[in-house]
């Protein structure tokens, strides 16, 4: 076996991740967002980054929206040449032939980068933009995802790998022998295929999901390549890496055939004191009504504008939208520490709950070090408080550091999403 | 006013227009599409075409599929600076959300490039990729198609052309009071918005539309920017080009407001001789099985597969399916020149019905001219034979006779496909 080789995506959020980013002063605000995300991402490649990722909402959030994944990726695959190219769209509000068919066209363009991030849409104000007045249930996103998932795989084998000829003398285009139809009935879907893009550089697109919950990790076990997850502390990480994996082999499958990528937020400078300073600059910028925004729907969609900010967080009902997890520990956290609103909104306003490291890219390497050889994670998904800055910070400081150790790589070895993820070649099921 | 200028669109089908395309020895069979579509939006680009144009269906139709168009024309932008980029988005098996958002996107990556080409959906076999067991019916997809434009057309105003300010001093990222939610309920669409894309650089993308019935002419007459037809004479260009601008006038609009572009099939070379050698080498391609599919399927879906393929054309029945027009029109050239099912085949292999010119490149821009300067045309949408040898044939050849003419620019004069075509900025409908 060779060496186990640490995983790193770039998840680039908007103007970056803490909720003040965009008043960085040296923050791009985005008037030329393709100018920007085309920078990040070649960026991210000279640093051999396996991917960047984008998370994706189909209703507006908070700030000024951005992109559509898809086409953004599409415009990054044109002046790149290995990094992944990882975009979100959710099952419950889409068509699994339109998704199968985007992120094939998607693969072939990049010649073999894709990667699907499959979610069940955690915005519920996703419904009022699909004719719907509520959002779907918990339970009905994750049936409906599972079979949203089987059929968009199956349309991903419609052509086998050799299906296609172009023997121009015969005039044979391709051998309809090894195109095949899905003809898929099931309850959420009825979907005839063939797929009208023919088969993908990588087989088939990278899947990445990210639910916590028991539905989510069980889906996740059985078909997921990598899992994105937020673990603010190693022995939460540790305790769900193992869950995790343990029920990946129970869904018969290789423990390695699922990486686990944990969001890190990490602030780096040289010294400790500086990287303080750059993460107190951010934290001075948010203010009291971008702080109660995100606190707010963190803690369970609430509106907490009538409450003073300088007091006591209330209490509040139990949540039932399926954040009952986030809810509790942010409640926790408030009462242990006898946290005032402000001083809780100022503790999620960079990493949001995920793993956050302010120091230097010594200590950030230690941390990284520590969480990957210690079965907390195969990699991470970075999370800069602001951008371009905050990954050029990263790739400059930390990446140099992890490759000294023999951490990561110092250039690509293959050439698709799949080969630097170290995952197998999907054999097509029709294949004999 | 200034000088009537001719638009130029560079129709990019598969491998080509003509039925055989992919077997001519010089076509490029798409092994690496998007070097291909790249290098073709280039071409086009440097003969200051108006846009590049992808036709599209959500199943396969023929032969081995292709790219999703706005995943294509996202990697396209990339790498041009100011053509246009129109890709054809269903209204019948769509959300409107999506492709609101998808163009919107398009359009800002491409700093105001895009056009999105409205259709009802040709191809009933989309139905089934779409949990529908039968197409839907003809006066269903227009009513459909009419409230998804209106939709669309709201979401892109969601956000007012000043209403981003990036104020990062005083903290305001923008102005609500210039964010609208839409809250569009109507029989077939309920859309809450705003959209979350910010106002696009054209201020909306384009709008193309392509239907030839009392219904599609008029929606495109209150809505549409340019008109996507099909004529093989001048006599019958002329007839629609009059009766569209009458309607355009009849539903308040000025007649310049669309722009009519019926598609041309030119095969061009320097002797006419040349040119005919040239259409004879495809033409000598064509295999009875493409021919007879080909047919069948632009006289209404018929098999023909039956009958001797050097026996005249059978009696057929009427086809239901909104494709009459063609079928008279094929019926009665069979019937007038007495052709065999290979004479018919043969004689739609190249431009399917759309006008077709076959010589030098004068003779060629002699028949734009006509039909340019006589009502019948404000440009025409090029359907190359076979690419990418087909186009530029056409823009080394044909593009500088124009020029010449003075019929045809020599340099961009703006930036946007909006200012490429004419067209002026649209008001934002909640602007005070
Ligand atoms: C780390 C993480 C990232 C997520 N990213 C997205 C996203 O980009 N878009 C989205 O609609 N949902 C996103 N989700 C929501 C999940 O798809 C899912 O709907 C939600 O977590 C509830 O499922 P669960 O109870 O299994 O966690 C994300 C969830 C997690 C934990
Ligand atoms: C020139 C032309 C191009 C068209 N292109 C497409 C296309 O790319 N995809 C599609 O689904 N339908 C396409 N259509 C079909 C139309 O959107 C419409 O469904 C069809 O013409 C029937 O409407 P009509 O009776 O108004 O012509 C096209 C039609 C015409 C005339």
């Amino acid at each position: 076996m060779t060496k186990r080789e640490l995983k790193l995506g770039a998840f680039l959020l908007h103007n970056g991740h803490h909720v003040a980013a965009w008043r960085h002063p040296q923050a791009d605000t985005g008037a030329d967002p393709l100018r920007l995300y085309q920078h990040l991402a070649k960026t991210a490649e000279r640093a051999c980054f396996d991917a960047v990722f984008f998370a994706d909402s189909v209703a507006l959030t908070s700030g000024v929206g951005g992109l559509e994944p898809l086409t953004l990726l599409s415009a990054i695959a044109a002046v790149t040449d290995r990094i992944g190219l990882i975009g979100t769209a959710t099952t419950t509000y889409n068509e699994p032939y339109h998704v199968a068919r985007k992120f094939a066209s998607l693969d072939r363009i990049s010649r073999g980068r894709a990667g699907w991030n499959l979610v069940t849409s955690d915005n519920a104000a996703e419904a009022a933009n699909f004719g719907r007045t509520e959002h779907v249930g918990h339970a009905e996103r994750y049936e409906r995802a599972k079979e949203f998932h089987q059929v968009v795989q199956g349309l991903w084998d419609s052509w086998e790998d050799d299906a296609i000829l172009n023997d121009k003398q015969n005039a044979i285009q391709f051998d309809p022998q090894k195109l095949h139809t899905l003809q898929h009935h099931g309850k959420h879907f009825s979907v005839a295929g063939p797929l009208n893009v023919s088969r993908s550089p990588q087989g088939k697109p990278i899947t990445v999901q990210a639910g916590g919950s028991e539905t989510g990790k069980n889906l996740a076990a059985e078909t997921a390549d990598v899992v994105f997850t937020a673990h603010p502390t190693l022995a939460s990480a540790q305790a769900f890496y193992q869950d995790l994996k343990a029920r990946v082999e129970k869904a018969g499958r290789h423990r390695d055939d699922l990486k686990i990528m944990p969001g890190l937020f990490p602030v780096v400078a040289k010294t400790q004191e500086e990287a303080q300073r750059k993460f107190q600059l951010l934290q001075d910028l948010v203010t009291p009504k971008d702080g109660i925004t995100l606190l707010g729907r963190m803690i369970g969609n609430f509106d907490l504008t009538p409450y003073p900010v300088d007091e006591p967080l209330p209490e509040l009902p139990l949540t039932d939208n399926g954040q009952q997890s986030r809810q509790k520990l942010l409640t926790q956290l408030a009462q242990g520490e006898n946290l005032t609103i402000r001083e809780l909104y100022l503790r999620i306003a960079g990493g949001r709950g995920h793993f956050t490291l302010i120091g230097t890219p010594e200590h950030i390497a230690d941390q990284i070090q520590l969480w990957f050889e210690n079965d907390a994670a195969d990699g991470f998904n970075i999370m800069s408080p602001y951008l371009p800055g905050g990954l050029e910070d990263f790739t400059e400081l930390v990446v140099p550091e992890l490759q000294r150790r023999g951490l990561f790589r110092t250039s690509y070895a293959g050439t698709t999403l799949r080969e630097h993820l170290g995952l197998a070649f999907p054999k097509n099921r029709y294949a004999k």
